[in-house]
């Protein structure tokens, strides 16, 4: 009887595949839009717009010179996507293709909150873009662009109308340039990338124990002492600064205090709390030297020194740090307890609030607002200081009801490699920022996702940073019901591409380390080296300190595979998608299974074709465990196979053998994870039984 | 009997197979040395010379500042290479690792025929670098960059001891900036790409029908209306003689007269021999404007034009074009007729040697060396004058024999798509040049290839340069018997990767380009569009003028996949490579028939899977064709080593029906060629008999 059914189920089942199969080319004609991040309001029109060489843009209502510039850019930007060769000037008739209207000017220093609403409507004979400031017309191009793709009848962008208008005013995108010093080009094209999905600030992390990255002429020793000549001129910032503004996006610079701060001292070591010399620090983890928050002095240079940076960034807020101070520098200073115990200090939070206490008005002094990481939060700062969360949602609704406003990070952390559905899955206004009143949850600005740099440099930056960043920047623009991991990874994959014509190097920066890796390679070789590492995901969260060969700092190659994969595995993804598929229908979905054989053929003979690059490599050698693994597991996942395939239960005995193989190759080698690990373990449990052999 | 010979023979094979194939991974740990251009003594040595953080350079003898540059530029270089962070700076002191002795500094303006010769010993302990020149300095750190690769034990330049100079000269590429404006980053990057093949000529054609490309201070017109804004300041020109000078390069410019000057005459007609008005010419092919070489008031704008110049460009070769005039233009014009009537010039040829004889004296007058295109080649012209050959060898010999230099560019026209292992068979000193006297064999200063921009632009230019380039800068550097094609590509393949990383876009630009071209493709449908356009290839020579669809012009698109695809398919050659090896063995190579059943199914499994992309992007849909073919010509394949499998030879009838299908196949449809064709109909006639069938 269960036999007779699963025939049955099974030749009911082949009809519908077959028909779902011959429906998908027609359907796959009009695609979904690759729209990200997805705006608030989309209709479907009818037709499309045709782009060809003849497309023009014409600037009405308000224009600056910034629009213009903006016109020009988004033009060159429509020819790199299409390949055809446009006029890059602005269209002086109101008769261009796209028309856009901008009802004002913006605010001369660009802030918080200002609106960033546009309109779009494409129709067959035309374009209109509509903003009430330039910010609104900056965001609106990217979305024209997102529109164009090829078609079976040229470049078009689909007939739609788009009202659109950011969910939070605060999109941020941290970048530590202290700890690895990233180039200005580098920042630059990930200013880029920020512009094409929307995001608005640019957190600049400036200084560190590892090192002091702007030059000041007021304190020169800081950057002459401090950064082994890598830092930024303030010229260099300026242009930063300008290019950022020209994208609508707004540079908060950090200069991280008390702590983290053992690259000021190596100029200025009368403003430690222990004493001199001080150099500066090479290796990674939170460290005991911190600013004396007792002495005057201490605050008569920060004094002079905020005064000079708060004129060369103007945006409105100033990021003074504030994070892990171990107070083990304060504890030991004979001198510092004695104050503590003279003003009634008993502890080094609190010593810590004083410090912040005293930094504030010289903050606001020279026309900025404080904004700090979760540690400066302490009820006796005034209202105006803006904290920014990298504990937990906690802590930033509890400064929301206290009446403090705030960013979440938490959740938002680049460097713990965490998947982008993941990330996509944090909202700043879930957890306990659910339960506040809506006075408190106007507190909460938005987020920023934070690109902590122990593990990244100019080479690899761009794919530890893109394209996951962009599924932040969606669930910090979009309406919070634009939440499927699937349809995200579908625009993502394809905007990830679009990131690359910007220049953005996710994807040829890691060709390119693989080919370093893999040296005079054959391209057989080669083939089985992208075949293995395809698979591979750095260890997450802090686990790469915890696994480290050797005490990891920023003098160590990051030449390794585990520096070179992206964090994110999409052909792992995408295989236990397919393993989900084969299982969700029986195991009947033949396609599904054969593309699954394919797929662990290859992994099983993968190991042969690339041992002997292993024994010339000792980057691939470090690796080697790893592709024994893969193959292992191609091997195992084909015996799964076979007993589905021929519907024979395998044993228990088998089973269990083979779940316990699975848990051991779950765990790290060479920091790496194989990520079809799990899925493979699924391809197990379903030959030992279930629905795959015709039980229910 | 047939049949057991067959047998017997099959398992010695194997058995020889297999040996061959255990032999292979040790054989593999140490890979034949990757240089390129390969030098002219390489001695291998014992052990290895490690490479890691404390890896230094130090300059002695002469120096000069081009010399701290290029070590600095080596270091970066070698950083890259390996990813191990370097101090950039010379060291100070000789115990250095590497240690560079330059005996005496260079001309001041770098000439034709300096010493470029360089040694260097590569031991565990260290490295020396000598050579009597920066030149030979120059050319001696890039080698050792190409000895530097992945080890079982970290980087290492393996140990060796190398005496090296070039076998010519002048060893140039000529690119065109005039029929696409070619921006001066690419320009840059290409200069790299040529110091790293040791080439030492940059010719620049800088004014052609389609756009006259620098800034005349003198004639300003020139560029304004005959550039459309796209040409080179006199600032930046400066910078790239700089750059060049920098990597040992010689900047020789090109305005091309007194034909191919159309963008001259639309700022100063009175120049030509025709009535205005003219505009830039926005075709391609040979047209009738040319200057009048009978009015004095032609070559007092020359002397002035070409003073201003001379000044510019330091090099003492000044190039003044002087191909295919058409001369329509002078039989047309009756006070032209006059004048070679007055003067006994007899046709047009004669006029045109009239115009050289007059242009000469100019030319030198400002302190230069006349050199053009065969086309100036006249008895009556000073020998001092230079012939660039691109008619063919025996033109060369031809002005050798009459005591003229020359270089040779026939047989190196980057834009005709031929495969680099063609280019690397042409030698300056073969055809008629081989019969030359020693004397006369002097008189040939080298090569160029050369880079005509019809079909090229910013965004595929560097896939048309290289890697075929790297072959023909072997074949002009190398000694002669240097010219095993399969050595050659080997090497190429690998210094093909290493040019990415010096910022060159073949690769990843091809890469990019097909996105665009797939639009919103799904992973798999972009997978499968890669599995088709790698085994294309465009049509070759002039066929793409032939069979273009619409005139082409400097305003067309160029995104299709004619643009993209390199014009020489390594996938296309290797699988032709992996047929003859089959083939080779009887047809007994277990893993050579697992490798093209595996390749051929793919191939005839592909079309499907592209199809619904080909309905959706038009430029996939424009290649459905070729994709359809090459699904044809798997199942051909697949058929024809089903045939072998069983030893049981095809019928003729089949046969024939095969071989003509082969022939259709052979031609272009959409501008392209399929390349695997003719492999796959050497596998039919294999299957119709002979060794394969057990036959002799």
């Amino acid at each position: 009887m269960v036999f007779v059914h699963y025939f049955a189920l099974r030749g009911f089942l082949l009809i519908l595949l077959g028909a779902l199969l011959i429906a998908k080319p027609a359907g796959a004609q009009q695609p979904a839009l690759k729209l990200m991040p997805m705006p608030s309001s989309v209709q479907a029109g009818t037709g499309s717009l045709r782009v060809d060489s003849s497309f023009s843009v014409a600037l009405t209502g308000f224009t600056e010179p910034r629009l213009e510039r903006s016109v020009e850019r988004f033009l060159q930007q429509l020819a790199r996507q299409t390949g055809i060769p446009l006029n890059f000037k602005p269209a002086k008739s109101g008769q261009a293709t796209l028309v856009i209207r901008t009802d004002h000017p913006g605010k001369e220093i660009q802030e918080v909150g200002e609106d960033e609403s546009y309109s779009l409507e494409v129709t067959p004979a035309g374009a209109k873009l509509t903003a009430p400031t330039p910010l609104g017309t900056l965001h609106g191009l990217q979305t024209f662009l997102q529109l164009v793709d090829v078609s079976s009848d040229g470049f078009r962008a689909g007939g739609v109308t788009i009202e659109d208008r950011p969910r939070f005013p605060w999109r941020g995108l941290m970048i530590d340039s202290a700890r690895h010093f990233i180039p200005l080009e580098v920042l630059r094209r990930n200013l880029d990338g920020m512009e094409a999905l929307k995001m608005d600030v640019f957190h600049w992390h400036l200084s560190d124990n590892q090192g002091f990255r702007v030059e000041s002429k007021r304190f020169p020793k800081l950057q002459e002492l401090g950064s082994d000549g890598l830092y930024y001129t303030q010229d260099e910032i300026r242009d930063v600064i300008a290019y950022a503004r020209d994208r609508g996006i707004r540079v908060v610079p950090e200069f991280d205090m008390p702590g983290h701060s053992t690259s000021w001292f190596a100029g200025y070591p009368e403003l430690a709390s222990a004493p001199s010399p001080y150099k500066i620090e090479r290796r990674w983890g939170i460290f005991d030297p911190a600013m004396d928050p007792t002495k005057e002095s201490t605050y008569k240079f920060l004094d002079q020194f905020i005064g000079e940076m708060a004129n060369l960034f103007p945006d409105q807020f100033f990021h003074v740090g504030g994070d892990e101070v171990n107070g083990k520098q304060w504890d030991a200073n004979k001198e510092i307890q004695q104050f503590m115990r003279a003003h009634g200090i008993q502890n080094n939070q609190t010593l810590q609030a004083y410090f912040n206490k005293r930094l504030q008005p010289i903050v606001e002094k020279h026309g900025k607002s404080m904004i700090g990481w979760d540690e400066i939060l302490d009820p006796t700062l005034p209202k105006d200081v803006t904290i920014q969360s990298w504990r937990g949602q906690a802590s930033l609704a509890a400064a929301a009801r206290q009446g403090y406003r705030g960013i979440l990070s938490n959740g938002y952390y680049l460097d713990l490699g965490w998947p982008a559905s993941r990330h996509y899955a944090v909202d700043p206004m879930s957890g306990d920022a659910a339960n506040l009143s809506p006075e408190e949850q106007r507190r909460i600005l938005g987020g920023e996702s934070c690109m902590w740099s122990e593990y990244v440099d100019a080479e690899n930056i761009d794919s530890r940073i893109w394209p996951r960043n962009a599924a932040i920047a969606e669930r910090l623009w979009s309406l919070p019901d634009t939440r499927d991991p699937a349809s995200m990874y579908a625009r993502s994959y394809f905007i990830a591409t679009r990131l690359e014509w910007l220049g953005l190097t996710h994807r040829t920066s890691y060709w390119r380390m693989l080919h370093r890796i893999a040296g005079a390679a054959a391209p057989e070789e080669f083939a089985a080296l992208e075949t293995l590492t395809a698979q591979l995901e750095p260890v997450k969260d802090y686990t790469r300190e915890q696994t480290a060969p050797a005490e990891p700092s920023s003098l160590t190659p990051m030449n390794r595979v585990v520096d070179a994969v992206p964090l994110e595995s999409d052909a792992g993804r995408r295989f236990g998608e397919l393993v989900d598929r084969f299982i969700g229908t029986s195991c009947l979905d033949a396609d599904a299974g054969a593309r699954l054989r394919a797929q662990l053929t290859a992994w099983r003979d993968n190991d042969a074709r690339l041992e002997p690059l292993a024994e010339r490599s000792f980057l691939v050698g470090e690796v080697a465990m790893r592709s024994r693994d893969l193959s292992a597991l191609g091997a195992m996942g084909l015996a799964a196979l076979d007993a589905i395939a021929k519907r024979q239960p395998a044993s228990e005995a088998w089973k269990t053998q083979q779940l316990a193989t699975i848990e051991q190759l779950k765990k790290q080698k060479a920091q790496l994870l194989l990520m079809p690990v799990p899925a493979v373990g699924r391809l197990v449990e379903a030959a030992g039984g279930g629905t795959c052999m015709g039980v229910k």
